[in-house]
C-alpha cells in the first residue's frame, strides 16, 4: 500500500520508518513488530556496547524475518573538558539528592567505542544503516556499503541534504523543526535550522536526487499522507512509537507523552549538552533557570552526568527528571501496540487520499 | 476545484486565500487578480487610515465582481513608553545618519483609530473579515457578523483556536512556525507558540468544529495537497504572494525573497517590536547585537520609530535596512502574475493527488 521509491528498495508493505530511539525507547519488541507490520523498525543503537548491538539485532532476528534498520551517531570530535566541572556539578546536585543519589562525580568522556560499534552495526543483519549529527568518515561509508546496506543521513537544511547525497548516502531523512528528540543539525546554526517539515520537505526534495524521508510531527494518516504529498517517500515517526505498548519507556513517559500539549515542548541542552525537543518538565526548567549556558556540559558529558539521575527518575517512576523526548504534534500520540498503530496509519492515509481525490 | 467547506461557504472556486499583506504587498491590483483568479484576495488594513481602506477596497471592486477579504489587527493596550527612549534611538540613529536622514524623533503612539478602520471595514463591501494578535471586542464581532461578514481569527495554538471558536469566528487560521511576518500568539508563550504547520493544523482540526484554513510554508501546489491532507479546508499564502508582478514590496525585497533560502530568516523584534519573521538582514542583525531586548520599544512604537529608515531605504533599493517578512518556504518563491501562480498551485495539487490516488 502506497508504493514509493523506498518501499521497492526495501522491500516495505508501507512507507513507515520507526525512528531510531537511542535510550531504550525501542526494545527488540517494538523493532520487530514494526517490520513484522511491514514497515522499518530501527535499533537506535547510539547508545549500545558492541556487544548489545549484537544482542539486540539477534533478538529482532528471532523474531522477524523481514528488515530492520540499525542508527549510530556520528563520532563527534571528543568535546573539550570545562577547567571547571564545579558549576556544572553544583547544577544537578539538589536533584541527585533529592533522588537519594550519592553527589555527581566528574562525568568522564567514554572513551571512542565508533569503530567497535559499527563493525557490530555491520555484523547485525540490518539491511539499512542510519546516521545523524553530522557525515560518516568515507571509511565508514565504504564499509557499510561494501555490505550492501541501505545508508541514510539525516539533514535540517537543504545544505546538509545536499552535502549528505554528495557524500553518498541512498536516502535523506528531513528532520523538521517538530521533531522531538535531538537535533541532526551539523552544518547550520541550531536556530537557523529550525525549518518546519512542511516547508523543509519540498525544499529538500528540490534539491537532491535520492529518496526523501519526512520526519517531524508526522503522527496519523493526515501526516502520513501530508508528506508524500510533498514529496517524502516516507516517513520516520518517532513520538508516535514511544507510546506503543513494545516500546521500551518508563510509564511516567508513556504518561506525559499521553498528556502534553502541542506548546508544551521546546529544545534544552539540560539533558546531553546538545539541543533536543522534549517535554518541558521541572529539570529542564530550573536547569535552565539556574545555570548559564556554560555550566551546562557540551555532549555527550551532560548527558553522562545526568544519566543516573534520569536512570534513578525512572525506577522512582518520577517524570520531572526524566528526559521527555517528544515532537509537536504529542496530542496525537495513542497508546496501543505498534502493528495497530501501522495498520491504523494506512487505513487514514488511504481514507486521506480518498477524500482529496473525491474532491477533485 | 477541490471543494471544502470553505470554497461552499465562500463561493470560491480554489480554496487558496492571499494573506493579508498589511505594509504595502496587498496592492488592490494584487487582490482583485487573486479573486478574479477563483481565489481569496486580502485587503490588509492595519495601518490604512479609515479613508484609505475605503479608497483601496472601492479599487478592488472596480476590478473585480468577486468576494474578497479585509483585515485588521485585534487593538491592543496602548504600550507603556519606556521613561528613557534613549537607548532605542540611539540605536537607528546611525541607520538614520547612513541614509541621509535628520536624526529619529521620539516615536509617538498614534491614536487609537481601530474604530473608525472597523467602521471603514464594514462599509467596504468585502465579504470576509478576519483578524490577528488576539480576539476582537465582543461589540465588534457583533458588528461584523450583523454586517453578514463572514469572521476569521488567526490561532499559533490549539488553546487560542478553541479561545476564537468561542469568541464566534467562522474559521480559524491556523499559523504554524514556519509563516513570514508577524506572529498572531496572543495567549500563549511566543517561544512556545512555534509549532510547525504540519503539527499544527491537525491538532487544531481536531479541537473546533469551525473550518481551519492552514498558513506557514505552503508555496506550492505539494504544500496545498499536504495542507488539504491534514484537515485544512484551505490554505493562506503569503510569501507566495509577495513576488507577485502585482505585490506592492520593493524590488529589492521581492529579489531577497527570491535569493534567499530555507534557513536565512528568523523571528525579531528589530523592526515593529512584536515577534515576527523575516529574511535576516543588516538592520536585523545589528540591532540585536547592539540593543538589550529593553532597547527596543513595544510595538508599534518600535514600528514607529523605524518607518522613515524603511520608508527612505524602499526609495534607495536597500534591502538590508527593510523588514524583510518572509517565510520558511522562500527556496519555492516564484515571480510571475497572481493569476499564474494560482493557476500553478492548481494544476500542481491536482497533479498530487493524482499521484498518490496512483501509488495506492
Amino acid at each position: 500500500m502506497f508504493e514509493t521509491a523506498l518501499t521497492r528498495r526495501l522491500k516495505l508493505v508501507h512507507p513507515i520508518i520507526q525512528a531510531p530511539l537511542a535510550g531504550g525507547g525501542d526494545t527488540p519488541a517494538l523493532v520487530a513488530s514494526v517490520s513484522e507490520a511491514g514497515a522499518l523498525g530501527f535499533i537506535g543503537a547510539a547508545y549500545l556496547m558492541p556487544a548489545q548491538i549484537i544482542e539486540a539485532s539477534r533478538a529482532v532476528k528471532g523474531r522477524t524475518a523481514r528488515p530492520f534498520g540499525i542508527n549510530l551517531f556520528v563520532p563527534l570530535r571528543a568535546p573539550e573538558t570545562p577547567r571547571d566541572l564545579g558549576p556544572a556539578l553544583e547544577h544537578v546536585a539538589p536533584f541527585y539528592a533529592e533522588l537519594g543519589l550519592p553527589p555527581p562525580t566528574v562525568p568522564l568522556s567514554s572513551a571512542d567505542i565508533f569503530g567497535e560499534q559499527l563493525a557490530a552495526a555491520l555484523e547485525s543483519g540490518a539491511s539499512v544503516f542510519s546516521f545523524t549529527f553530522g557525515i560518516l568518515p568515507t571509511t565508514a561509508i565504504g564499509a557499510i556499503k561494501d555490505r550492501g546496506m541501505f545508508l541514510m543521513g539525516t539533514a535540517t537544511t537543504v545544505a546538509e541534504a545536499v552535502a549528505l547525497e554528495k557524500a553518498g548516502v541512498d536516502a535523506v531523512v528531513a528532520q523538521g523543526s517538530e521533531a522531538g528528540g535531538h537535533r541532526a543539525t551539523f552544518a547550520a546554526d541550531f536556530d537557523a535550522a529550525m525549518v518546519g517539515t512542511l516547508a523543509l520537505v519540498p525544499q529538500v526534495v528540490d534539491a537532491v536526487t535520492v529518496p526523501v524521508i519526512a520526519s517531524g510531527g508526522i503522527m496519523d494518516g493526515r501526516g502520513l499522507a501530508a508528506a508524500l504529498a510533498l514529496g517524502a517517500s516516507a516517513v520516520q515517526l518517532g513520538t508516535a512509537f514511544l507510546t506503543c505498548d513494545e516500546a521500551g519507556i518508563p510509564d511516567a513517559y508513556k504518561a506525559a507523552i499521553l498528556r502534553a500539549r502541542e506548546d508544551e515542548t521546546r529544545l534544552t541542552r539540560a539533558f546531553s549538552g546538545r539541543w533536543a525537543r522534549g517535554i518541558v518538565n521541572r529539570f529542564m526548567t530550573e536547569v535552565e533557570r539556574a545555570a548559564p549556558s556554560e555550566a551546562i556540559l557540551p555532549f555527550p558529558l551532560q548527558n553522562v552526568l545526568t544519566r543516573p539521575l534520569r536512570n534513578a527518575a525512572a525506577k522512582q517512576g518520577r517524570a520531572e527528571f526524566l528526559s521527555l523526548w517528544a515532537g509537536q504534534g504529542v496530542r496525537l500520540a495513542r497508546r496501543q501496540p505498534a502493528a495497530s498503530l501501522i495498520a491504523q496509519l494506512v487505513t487514514e492515509t488511504d481514507a486521506v487520499v480518498h477524500r482529496l481525490a473525491a474532491s477533485r
